[in-house]
């Protein structure tokens, strides 16, 4: 097991040292052989991320490279496996299009700027240790999130799929003009792409039942099965030359540069930094996150754990890599990791032979692509996102928590009309604003005796006993100043509705802190009760809240006693009166 | 008292048909008195007010008409006085000095506009019932935020008490600029203007000792005191008029139309609502809660109450009001509402008999204004804000709650050096943003028997009873997307220091609420620890908390039960192992 409170007290630490200790011969063939298998599906990948991002293909390439060694070295996951992901080349296309266009080459120049900037962020974040950020975009709105950026990278190859030129910025500009555009389309590249895109949901649905009967193991139908894209090249690329359908009309690939990643850097412009900096960010925290619950999930399963603030470091370095070699935004993708870790990779050993993979496919294999149709490769992209949109999300919260639904639903809508920045930034904002909202509306419950017990619960749900001169007040929720006028008003309420009232006890099991607005409020209320000649009392006050009131002069002040039990504090209070 | 729980139902409600039915002669002479009182001290802060908005005298005084008119209809407090305030002043100024120069015409009608839309977005608040927004502000912030302007209106008056000209738009430019006018000093205006300072700084602290020793009652001292400002104003302009000084440079307020309150609109022009929008909201917010602490401060004071959703309603009428008689954004002032209620006003016919003076002084008296130096109008201004800067807020909030300082220190800071709106909004920022940070890191407790009890304490603070099996953890805190992580990172470690565990109990008696995210995290912490033999129990869930796991297999599915006590709990676990 991964020593990772280790992690904690130097940063950045190089886990490799730890892994690469303890490498033989064994580790080196499970490597090796999920390297083979990762390679083989991430060629295709790659160039359709790229495409996807606006970017040319081999750009995809130089991004599988660097990247999976420096993570190799930085991260603390085994088998996690970083490049280009579709969210993030969606995100990067949306960074950019809006400054440069596609083509141009200003438009790599501002990738490379790009995956800088997000390395740099992610770099800082882990030195500041911050990686308990990506905890406040729940579950909910990332799943909206990504279904929503799922339609949307669907809506964008349809295009290719058809052979037509379309633009729109949101889902439904896409879907619109893509309805328009049914006339023009090119009728041999419609029935290479949809033949590709049958071909691979058979190959996800049909293909590993097929191969078990004919005596695969599961494990190994699973990982034959998603090769299936490059058969899907092969034939498609094969078809294409031997019949020259580029020249009836089908977009190929074309030439793509043979060769090594190159060396770059992003530009040093000001206001480019700042027109990409929000971008930037929201890259930064979907591609952490992103990376993090796929590591947590793959390492769970072997008793493995990660640390997320060495994970920042490694996914830092990574795209500033990225960014030196030519690459654009990248984070560990969810298909491949599992594909690694299904092929049995043992150690991040196994991304490093992957790099090899890649940087021999970029160095011999790139004429290889000249005649592949860019509707293959819109086909694999489309089979790969539409298993992201997962609109089970909608039920489940909607019967569990309505906060939570209205969340994923802000999310889904804002990120299909307006882009995934906006999607995402309104997803965490209407979160949070929810949960703020409940926490100032604190619930409230006079509390009695349950029989036979020394525990108060709440009147209006159980049989328990009451007195009529002392009041038991349980509040619900920390104090804070969104909620302490409420507490306020309700106190004035109950002590209005209970005329031989002479005790009120605030059962303080569940305050975990009481801040300044707060205690103001605490002392206006026992001045108000005093006035009235009844005293405040308070009971079960949690160790850390005790110790921050000692600080004041409210436990002096008040007029009546803290009890360490409500039950003595009843006792004691029925007896005396 | 005010029937506010048949406001809640009927929106907007007319308090004035409650209070006016038994309306009689006695609190006819005793609202007729404070008005009077109200009047002569609400002339020259009307002036002075308008000033430093940035806008000529007399719309000072046509915004202390109509606005006090409407709220005595529409509002709940019995002796809230509604007119120009400084901060709301100071606000104004910042929010349309961008946009158009001091003295134009665009200038005013900006004001105007702005004025109607802060009324609009109050009467919008107070239908929608969103008076509960105001208690995002905190108390510590409100405080930093007071302060600060308070520093910065006094800093924007120098200039007239000095005489000369400086531009700033922060606290540090504004002092560096005076500092290099020293030299260009006005001498005679400089002389007057300090003169008037002292003399008012006096009146505050020096006039009612001297007028008790004369033999006047304590409340009728205070009242005199604070007309003070107007024998300044009679004494310079007469000195001005008398020795003619306006020739030598002392600047007076000069020609003040004569008449009523003109009818006006507000400009309907999109662009200018778009850019106003930000400060309209702000403005409206600043005044809603400056007006509801006042409001409800002087209610406590004779047992009565004020209903917030009631007030929006009510300002937003006076905000409209304002905007179409030639004013400018109002609010509920302090300092004219406790004189108004030092003067025994009963009612709010108080207010309307206040608005029938101004309407006389606007009338008749403009002319006599014609020599008032206008270092005079500084003067009571920079005395009437000082009172306003506290910074004991700092102390207070050091030795209890950090954040509470840091989110005042941000909120004076930033407010001082990038102006009002931006200080507001970053000290609301910064304090949810602690609230938001302090949650997510929930205390967590190991609990045990506290003996001859069945209560439950920290292990690490009582001597209590615990048992090698039975590990019982008390969370302090909801969990929701932002803490659920770190819930299960605490009990895996746990777990790992407890050998010989079989069952985990959760007590809940602190978790308020579990939204979806918080779910999936307990359904993996059960599956994990079911995976090493050991069950995952709950004891004391919460009515709320157990009505909406009841829609969910959570409790089907757990490895363990749910008890009602975790007495029960670690009763029923130890004998059964």
């Amino acid at each position: 097991m991964f020593h990772h409170h280790n992690l904690k007290k130097f940063l950045p630490s190089i886990p490799m040292l730890e892994w690469g200790r303890r490498y033989d011969r064994e580790t080196l063939v499970s490597d090796l052989v999920a390297a083979l298998i990762v390679t083989v599906m991430l060629i295709p990948q790659s160039l359709a991320y790229a495409l996807l991002a606006g970017l040319p293909p081999e750009v995809g390439l130089y991004a599988s490279v660097a990247p999976l060694v420096l993570y190799a070295i930085f991260g603390t996951s085994r088998v996690l496996a970083v490049g280009p992901v579709a969210v993030v080349s969606l995100m990067t296309a949306a960074a950019i299009g809006e400054h440069a266009a596609i083509g141009t080459p200003a438009y790599g120049a501002f990738a490379i700027t790009l995956a800088f900037m997000s390395g740099v962020i992610l770099l800082l974040m882990g030195f500041l240790r911050l990686g308990f950020l990506a905890h406040f975009l729940s579950h909910p709105v990332i799943s909206g999130f990504i279904s929503a950026s799922g339609l949307l990278i669907a809506a964008s190859q349809i295009k290719t799929l058809m052979g037509v030129d379309v633009q729109g910025h949101n889902f439904i500009d896409l879907v619109a003009s893509l309805a328009q555009q049914i006339p023009h389309v090119h009728l041999l590249t419609l029935a290479m792409g949809v033949g590709s895109t049958g071909f691979l949901f058979w190959v996800r649905k049909g293909l590993k039942p097929l191969l078990m009967r004919l005596g695969f193991q599961s494990r190994s139908a699973d990982v034959l099965a998603k090769t299936g894209p490059v058969a899907a090249i092969v034939v498609t690329s094969y078809l294409t030359w031997a019949f020259q359908w580029q020249l009836q009309g089908v977009k190929i690939v074309g030439a793509v540069p043979q060769g090594l990643p190159p060396l770059t850097l992003p530009l040093w412009d000001m206001a480019l930094w700042k027109t990409l900096a929000v971008p930037a960010l929201l890259i930064s925290v979907v591609g952490f996150v992103e990376s993090v619950s796929v590591g947590q999930t793959l390492a769970a399963k072997r008793r493995q754990r990660i640390a997320p603030n060495q994970e920042l470091v490694a996914l830092g370095a990574s795209n500033v890599s990225a960014a030196l070699t030519g690459g654009f935004p990248v984070t560990g993708g969810f298909a491949r990791s599992v594909v690694n870790f299904d092929a049995g990779a043992k150690t991040p050993a196994a991304g490093i032979f992957t790099a090899l993979g890649i940087t021999l496919a970029s160095l011999f294999l790139t004429p290889a692509l000249y005649f592949l149709p860019q509707a293959t490769l819109a086909a694999t992209i489309v089979v790969a996102v539409l298993s992201l949109v997962d609109f089970r999300i909608f039920k489940r919260t909607w019967g569990y928590s309505k906060a939570d639904f209205v969340a994923v639903l802000a999310t889904l809508l804002v990120t299909l009309t307006s882009g995934v920045e906006l999607g995402l930034v309104t997803g965490v904002g209407v979160s949070l604003a929810l949960y703020l909202y409940r926490t100032s509306r604190p619930h409230i419950a006079e509390v009695g005796l349950v029989p036979g017990t020394e525990h108060f619960r709440n009147i209006m749900r159980h049989e328990v006993g009451t007195q009529p001169t002392v009041l038991g007040l349980r509040v619900d929720e920390s104090l804070y100043f969104a909620n302490s006028r409420a507490l306020e008003d309700h106190v004035n309420e109950s002590v209005a509705s209970h005329p031989q009232l002479a005790h009120v006890v605030l059962q303080c099991s569940a305050i975990n802190s009481i801040d300044a607005s707060a205690l103001e409020s605490l002392e206006a209320i026992d001045s108000r009760l005093r006035a009235s000649g009844i005293l405040l009392h308070l009971s079960e006050v949690k160790g850390p809240v005790m110790d921050r009131l000692k600080h004041t002069h409210f436990l002096r002040d008040l007029s009546g006693k803290v009890y360490l039990t409500h039950f003595q504090a009843v006792q004691d209070l029925s007896s005396s009166t």
